[in-house]
């Protein structure tokens, strides 16, 4: 869809038009309306900002996605964030292949049954023209010996690779990180959530004792916990998954959770302990100072595209995407403001001096320079894609020397009305004064967002100590973040997650579980005692 | 191999050892030596830098590369160079998926010639267990309905995508970039050079008028020239490839050629002008001002980690790898030198301050902490690996106030002995000076780096006017770069092709034959008139 074909109703060119289009909203207009609202469709309301907002659309390839460029943004800033977190601790990047031969899945025993089942299997090599001429098939003369499937992960032929580089001690630890696609299977698919292909990020590290290997987890899972809270502003969980719930191949897994706005959470990264597991299957040792020769401590950790749906679920509202300023590629929007070709020339002329002196200042910005569309129809466009702020410039503000600066949200006050909330979102200031004011309000915004979403995670967090307040919150209450003790077995996890859909998200290290829910207590549903509470929810 | 299991012959710790180490290398002491000199074996040569320079190592899947951290390092920054300069000339990016449908294929005559030959093929999702429970195999009920293969390149899956994109002349141009990996299945492969797997980006543009996607295509074009001279310091020749080597589906392919050291030609990066091809393939459309609607037309530009195989047979030597400043990781190794304890206090303090300085001047600095190893065999080291500079410091230089600071390497004059190349090599400097030159050294060395490669071209060039000095340039002079008239057929190309392993590189754009070279002339094989001459050598 394009936005002109489609224009919402215009505003008055020269009046900024206050309001008028969040007033459509709030009258809930369908017309203008792209995106369905949550209350409405949370799972539409999903799918319908990652289409508007042109983040990414489906393939002609069954569970691949596109992801365009305005999304691809957003990704590129994680990866910048992301990538200089990871030279900051010593990690280098380097590249592995794409494919893994069969027999490698065949060495580490728990990792083939994780990681051997739904893939992409390359058998051939070679297509060759149908008899009739007008097509390709496969030519099957060109059978591989041994097939190859694309890396579900790269664990195997990352070893495979590391016997060779790791001789001595000197060699260790050695810390490389690969950014990479890579393919699952997966039946169900959810743009950004759960796509066949997806992009990632995958750290492998190798050291030599146990201690060093838990470390290097540990480290990176709070390198992703101030990724999701200083730039995501997406306040997280940090802990230990059950058994259950482990990478096949590690003796312990930790992860960030993040709760999303319908109580579910969403694991946001992973860290594994790998313990020696594929130094034994790849045989890789190191001689050490005193000379002999040991098996090497391996660690692994990655997030993904899912991080793009976190996002989103995190913080958009029914208007559109919001993004945190620190992952917007476009910081400011200038729209011009005009009725006559003079006004339009002056208005231009001051557009582009303002996109300079914020580009100068190190800001994302674009001017809206397209013709015949309505400056409501602007604003609306670009609240859908969530530019934190707005900076609206016509005649007026000229004559003014003032400029007009509109915030893509404000944080709700209790008992506020909605025009009071309105009114906060625009603001008119002297030209040098707004200038200087955007950088402080978009690190303002920034701040906002996370204590908006922890505020919201609060919420919807509870410290359960019976099973009758478990089903109740669960059943009646709409659910969330639930802190229990447990100390079931498999079997009676399997059990509550079947009837609640419900899981042990993860087993907080110290300090994660919220006042009052730390300390040893007894299992809701056995009574036996539990040294710490664990964090239960429904899951993507 | 690890340094430390196989140190040359150490230096004396506080002497700075002048030459010592070069000595060695000069006169041919074979136990130091790692790297096979360009004269006893050219491509052995290539092959031990890429390996003990440790750019890359072949992996356990035939033909494809890993690429090691030193290595994807200059890709990182080859990346860098180049994405600026994508969106400086408007490009976004965004990614589409590995896999391409086999039916997309057969939309497009030409490139389903070109591209669906060898290539890896997916024709199952799924593994099971083998029956001994020991591995895994294809399990033959998940075949799928259509095949698809790994991208070779992106054209069919865009132009798919590009349908759904484009309706409006609004929607024009549309400009984005793909960085990614593709899957060729070559026979034969060469580390960087030619592999399976390789990395790359891919541009792919739609326009509404074809002066525009030609000019786009040509703007690529040099924005590639430009990204070799000025950030490889590669010189190399623009122009147009005949019928015989344009891209499968394209109207015109337009090249960048650069002379390695053996004189052979590489194609570094191509852009393509694919007029209405993929547009009619995949049915996109517009309309245009009027309301009616026209199929789009197209270009495509690319290069790959290609690139850093040319930029190891443009500069590198004997001693192993040249990198030019703008693409080196570390721009400045600082190896100290002690033989106390209190030296080695000292020594260090000094060597952390200046890390400190350097880097804050943007610096890539590296300090060579390695124990038990003596500096002679760190200067080696780093010389293999190509860092620019590298600074020495010992006990005199923290009494005397200065630091002594190493090229490289430094550009022969004609007639000098070794000595007095060597001794240009170092330089001593009061401390404030040496700090404030390492920048201004290191733009210089980036010129000459440039400059000493266009020398090497034009000493291999030769304007050549008939048959007979044809041959004796490529059979009896040693072959190079040849400026000829050409108005022979495609039989008489592949005749000629085949006698001396000569092609027609590309048909020079204005201004890039050398002078003397320019205007009409007639065929040196078939005395027709010809327009201009045509660039013709060996090539990679």
């Amino acid at each position: 869809m394009s936005v002109e074909s489609n224009p919402p109703s215009s505003g008055k060119p020269t009046s900024h038009n206050p309001g008028q289009k969040n007033q459509a909203q709030a009258k809930g207009g369908k017309d203008d309306r792209r995106i369905t609202s949550r209350a409405d469709d949370y799972s539409r309301w999903y799918l319908d900002i990652v289409k508007e907002a042109q983040l990414a659309d489906h393939s002609a390839v069954r569970g691949c996605m596109v992801i365009r460029p305005y999304g691809y943004a957003i990704w590129e800033r994680m990866q910048r964030e992301l990538d200089d977190r990871f030279k900051a601790t010593g990690h280098q990047n380097a590249y592995f292949p794409l494919f893994i031969p069969v027999s490698f899945l065949s060495k580490e025993a728990q990792h083939v049954e994780g990681f051997a089942k739904e893939c992409a299997v390359v058998t051939h090599h070679r297509l060759r023209a149908t008899q009739d001429g007008k097509g390709v098939e496969v030519d099957p003369t060109s059978k591989l010996e041994e097939p190859l499937i694309v890396r579900p992960t790269s664990e195997t032929i990352i070893w495979s690779t590391y016997k060779e580089w790791i001789q001595s001690y000197r060699d260790l630890p050695l810390l490389i990180n690969q950014w990479a696609n890579v393919v699952r299977w997966e039946m169900r698919t959810r743009l950004f959530l759960r796509t066949a292909e997806f992009l990632w990020q995958e750290g492998h590290t190798a050291h030599a004792t146990e201690a060093e290997a838990i470390e290097e987890t540990l480290r990176m899972l709070e390198v992703y916990r101030d990724f999701a809270e200083n730039v995501m502003a997406m306040p997280v969980i940090c802990g230990a998954k059950t058994a259950a719930e482990r990478f096949a191949g590690a003796i312990e897994t930790y992860s960030i959770e993040a709760m999303m706005q319908d109580g579910k959470a969403l694991q946001a990264g992973t860290s594994h302990y790998l313990g020696q597991n594929f130094a034994k299957a790849f045989d890789v040792t190191f001689q050490n100072k005193e000379g002999k020769r040991e098996l090497v401590y391996a660690t692994s950790w990655g997030v993904s595209t899912r991080l793009i749906g976190a996002l989103i679920m995190t913080h958009s509202d029914d208007v559109g995407l919001i993004l945190p300023p620190r992952l917007a590629s476009i910081h400011v929007v200038i729209v011009p403001i005009y009725k006559t070709d003079e006004e339009k020339t002056r208005v231009y002329a001051e557009a582009d001096k303002v996109e300079a002196e914020l580009k100068a200042q190190g800001l994302g910005v674009a001017v809206d320079r397209r013709e015949g569309m309505a400056p409501g129809a602007k604003y609306f466009d670009w609240e859908m894609k969530g530019v934190p702020l707005r900076v609206e410039i016509g005649p007026k503000d000229l004559d003014n020397g003032s400029l007009c600066i509109a915030r893509r949200f404000v944080l709700e006050i209790a008992g506020e009305d909605e025009k009071a909330t309105r009114s906060r979102k625009k603001v008119f200031l002297p030209r040098a004064e707004a200038l200087t004011k955007i950088k402080p309000i978009l690190d303002e915004m920034q701040k906002q967002l996370f204590e908006r979403a922890l505020a919201a995670r609060n919420k919807r967090t509870r410290v359960i100590n019976s099973m009758a307040e478990f089903e109740a919150f669960f059943k009646n209450e709409g659910g969330g973040f639930a802190w229990v003790h447990w100390a079931g077995s498999a079997e009676d996890e399997e059990a509550l997650a079947k009837k609640y859909q419900t899981s042990i998200r993860n087993i907080p290290l110290p300090g994660q579980a919220p006042a009052g829910a730390e300390g040893p207590g007894v299992c809701i549903l056995t009574g036996k005692p539990s040294t710490q509470r664990v964090l239960m929810s429904e899951s993507y």
